[in-house]
């Protein structure tokens, strides 16, 4: 079968996010005053063929560590999409 | 309350995903046998002062429309992460 899984990478809480910046100050400029934060990070989806979600997301891990992420800067989370 | 929403911003599927044809490309190299297909996007989380979900997702709609992402190549989703 064939898995959807998606893959969220987010900079880590201590990292300057300048991209999530850029978007606060702009969006404050612009009189969005319910925004308090904002953080940019990447959406991966990735097709696998695996024989469940668990083999599925295990692979997906795997590609993910390989050249996703960068684990210094970047924290993850996967999903099943379809 | 402040909620957190998560947008998920992906190419369309009509436009090329250069970025995604790389991913595809390394990992085959790599032997990576099990994916058939990658795409590679942007995801946003946004903190929302709002009375309730509904509202919170309808700010971030409009945070997304006016600033996060481009309607002619792109294509975005909405998710109450916190």
């Amino acid at each position: 079968m064939e898995y959807v899984v998606g893959v969220k990478i987010l900079p880590r809480t201590e990292v300057l996010d300048s991209q999530g910046r850029a978007v606060e100050k702009t969006l404050s400029h612009h009189g969005f005053e319910n925004l308090s934060g904002c953080r940019v990070g990447k959406y991966v989806t990735l097709n696998i063929k695996a024989d469940n979600e668990d083999s599925a997301l295990k692979e997906a891990e795997k590609v993910s560590e390989f050249v996703l992420y960068n684990p210094l800067i970047e924290s993850f989370e996967m999903e099943i999409v379809k």
